[in-house]
């Protein structure tokens, strides 16, 4: 293998963490570390180190790459350690305890779809498991193997198809590559000028790309209306074993079931997403927000449905519980606080969050006095997250937001201190919410006393609303036992999914279904559509080669 | 089969027609088919009469029910004719020249799921073809036998299962059985208080049942924003052959490819939608409309794609060109007619149509002098098509509102005079759609004069619009030749779907596939996407009984 050119990761690669998220210049020191976890009773006082690659044994490569594609693979161990897991918390413990026995055999860095098309070609041929890694920002296990009796594996990594294809300023649509990160991706459609955005700001946005949006159906950052990426897809090209799909570029089509549907979510399992037409918006140029304080949750959560229903639409309406709003800074003494956004490219948006201000108070909101519209975003402040749509206005806002983006590194910063920290998100049915919450609080809060041994804090914040149910996002923050992280976790996890389901929960709202949430996938998706499911996946992918052990199971045997 | 009852048809099935729109006594009388048809030179002078089922002889049913189920059944003739076709033009016509070749051997009406599984399990043993009829106003083919191989022909009639189930006012959604009709529907959650309304009024309101609406995409009330029925689903309980299929009721999920999105569009042949949860809205009480008239045709569409980009979201935005505006009596002189309306259940919307009118006026249109707002809707009037907003205000509102609902009678007077008159729609993005608009104009126009031998009426209106697009509806008139009708229609439809296929349109947006479509939809359906819905239909379906010649064609052999 000589002859195989260590394949240049994307541009930012040089300060990209391996082994956590996102920048390694963003994580937090060693005294940090400790000193967060400090406010964690029962924690070593020491963090782990940060791990080295030179001291962890990567078995070789069980496979060469053929020579004709040769200079697209990568063997490079750093490579094959960050293509190993995605960044759940499962995953970042599993890599500061050195564990990459996952790490995929080779890296491809396919440059064209042709490309694309030869790697899949072979890895067919030669019974390799091919994974798309996206950005590599799954928290679900969606990009690291686990078995299923293939010869080898391979992370492909379409880094390197990364651009704005065209712009269509009339329909306002842009036809985009799948490998393209957030930042990436909004600044090439500032440079076509038009005055577009996709405006997809999920909480990864900066470390994963539109092709992993869509394989996932990410939520991105309307609070209310539009969450999912679905809703802005206007056609897919989907390269699978069994040839390339390409939908048409339609508004809106009743032509037999949508193609694309059947593509979304796929989680890499039937094709491998190369490029999408998107539909845009204009850039807000008018936005404000405010946040509204209740003493009661249920009061809170009923303003909330209101909000949903009121037609308002608001760009961000998120409920933090009052552990999470304690947590994040953005109050104290028992207080949940609504985060209430609006956000128009046309007109002034000041009456539309009075509205929404006046329905809040009317259902027992503390609502602050009125200020100025905020400033227009840039694109480093327009990432946003999740679903919060406005900076800067309001203590509350601006103390949750700061949080909200050091999140993933305080929570790398907790791991190495064994503590368990980690969220699971669903949806439900207003009728459902108040039971769902409650025992998730109490049975979870059980649960991790019980498989810790000390009492934990399970927070919650309502990230997305729908007139018909919000979208629980749940954060779990426990003292975990060295070397034991994961196991309690997934223990933690089970019983979560447990209560889910109870309660007609769906397993996920937008982290997608991976491996790690299989049991719960199992249990919630109809028996029949799995039986579609697994036959469409066979006649796609008849060697079963794609992302295996994701979604579904493949049937005995090849029916294509 | 003495002992096979004949099963009541729905309430309302006194008054209808077997052969043509709607309710007999709403058919226009010879006089007013001969006076119509005066308008198109070239016309007999005399009415085809109105079909008379004592002439036509029905081949006696090739298969009798089994015992158990045969209370279920109806052999009776008329029901067998009722049960043949959908409402096409061409169906109609093949009506009228008493042309019933493709009756169904059988009717059976279940009344619960489980007489629908029995039912599908005879069919299946029976190598019986089992088609859903939903109302039976298909317009594309899609309620009608036409070959397979099988023994025989089952038409299943829902009519029986027409309740709403459960009503959840917190969520604001409904359980609702497949079979319910539109008024019926609407009046059942009426009686249930609450103040809710699905709102889905497709032109066929009166005569189209849930479950149509859910296999075929249907689209409904709104103009913009939410235009298909797809996006009202909570969740769907569908009978398969190879099982029942429920869906957890969901505001929102991530988790995998949307089950519901297989099944809505699968127009029966997957299986068979029993209820559905369906999202609910609040019964809108402020509602307001008005008319723009544009000149210029291209001024008039740009102003569409402007309010389509524009945020404003109005429940109804229906753009007629000029030849529909005066067939309509909306506008004479050549000018376009832009009809806007708006409507809340929330707030005053004088403000939000002010903001259109400004707009349309901005881009050329000449804009009426303020009204009132509108009376708020009853179940009646409530009921205005694919995308008709509001009643009454201004004469071009109202002179459009009553050619419309009458339309499908004056079609069938005019079918019976041997006139063509028919209707195509589409949908493309706004960067496609002058250029096809003005290829359809001309070349459907040079088709119809070339096939019918004289020059024809080619019109066009939006119906529904996305930011990215359109969805234009053409009306086509022109003088057939007896005896040759339909014939002359399927060249004329056939030139139709080359036109769209040529501009990238899909070849329906919301009349659905059937089999009239297939040439258009196989063109258009991505060919690995065909691979897995032919597997998914293989596997649910291992018998190939389900609404055959749908969508797709079955693999060679059953692969369940």
């Amino acid at each position: 293998m000589t002859d195989t050119r260590h394949a240049p990761r994307r541009k930012s690669a040089t300060a990209r963490s391996w082994w956590g998220w996102g920048r390694t210049d963003q994580a937090l020191p060693d005294g940090e570390c400790a000193a967060l976890a400090s406010l964690i009773p029962g924690l070593p006082a020491e963090p782990l180190p940060v791990p080295d690659l030179g001291g962890i044994d990567l078995a070789p490569p069980r496979i060469a790459p053929p020579g004709s594609l040769a200079p697209l693979f990568s063997h490079d161990p750093e490579e094959r350690a960050a293509h190993t897991y995605g960044k759940a918390y499962r995953d970042v413990v599993r890599a500061l305890h050195g564990d990459l026995a996952a790490a995929p055999d080779l890296v491809a860095f396919p440059r064209t779809e042709t490309e694309l098309v030869d790697l899949l070609d072979w890895a067919a041929t030669a019974n390799v498991a091919a994974i798309p890694f996206g950005g590599g920002s799954s928290v679900v296990g969606g990009v690291e193997y686990r078995g299923g009796g293939h010869a080898a594996v391979l992370s492909l990594d379409l880094s390197a198809m990364d651009r704005v294809l065209e712009v269509d300023t009339a329909s306002r649509a842009a036809r985009i590559q799948a490998g393209v990160l957030g930042p990436d991706l909004e600044e090439q459609l500032r440079a076509h000028g038009g005055g577009l955005t996709l405006r997809h700001f999920p909480q990864s946005f900066e470390f994963s790309t539109l092709g992993g949006w869509l394989a996932t159906r990410a939520g991105g950052h309307y609070a209310t209306l539009h969450t999912h990426i679905d809703d802005f897809v206007e056609s897919m090209r989907v390269v699978t074993p069994a040839g390339t799909s390409e939908s048409w570029r339609l508004p809106g089509s009743g032509a037999g079931p949508s193609p694309d549907r059947l593509f979304l979510g796929s989680e890499g399992t039937l094709g491998v997403i190369t490029e999408a037409w998107m539909r845009l918006q204009d850039r807000p140029v008018h936005k404000a927000s405010a946040a509204v304080r209740f003493t009661d949750f249920a009061a809170a959560a009923e303003a909330v449905r209101a909000v949903s229903q009121s037609g308002l639409h608001p760009a961000n309406c998120r409920l933090l519980d009052p552990g999470e709003a304690a947590l994040s800074g953005a109050a104290h003494h028992g207080e949940s606080v609504l985060v209430l956004g609006v956000e128009s490219a046309h007109r002034p948006v000041d009456g539309q969050l009075a509205e929404l201000l006046a329905l809040a108070a009317d259902l027992g909101g503390s609502v602050p006095a009125p200020s100025g519209p905020d400033a227009p975003d840039t694109p480093a402040t327009g990432q946003s997250g999740d679903g919060s749509a406005a900076a800067g206005s309001g203590d509350a806002v601006g103390a949750w937001r700061s949080a909200f983006l050091r999140m993933p590194y305080v929570r790398d910063g907790l791991a190495r201190m064994s503590a368990i920290t980690e969220t699971f998100e669903t949806a439900c049915t207003w009728d459902r919410f108040p039971a769902l919450y409650e025992e998730v609080r109490t049975g979870i809060g059980a649960a991790v006393e019980e498989i810790t041994g000390s009492a934990g804090l399970v927070n919650c914040r309502l990230t997305h609303v729908y007139p018909d149910g919000p979208a629980p996002y749940f954060t779990v923050i426990a003292a975990g036992r060295r070397g034991r992280e994961a196991a309690m976790w997934d223990e933690i996890k089970t019983a979560a999914m447990e209560i889910l389901a109870r309660h007609g929960a769906t397993v996920t709202h937008h982290h997608a279904v991976g491996r790690d949430h299989r049991p719960g996938y199992d249990r919630q998706r109809p028996e029949p559509f799995a039986l579609a499911l697994r036959a469409a996946k066979s006649a796609l992918d008849p060697r079963g080669i794609l992302n295996p052990g994701v979604l579904v199971d493949p049937l005995p045997g090849p029916t294509g």
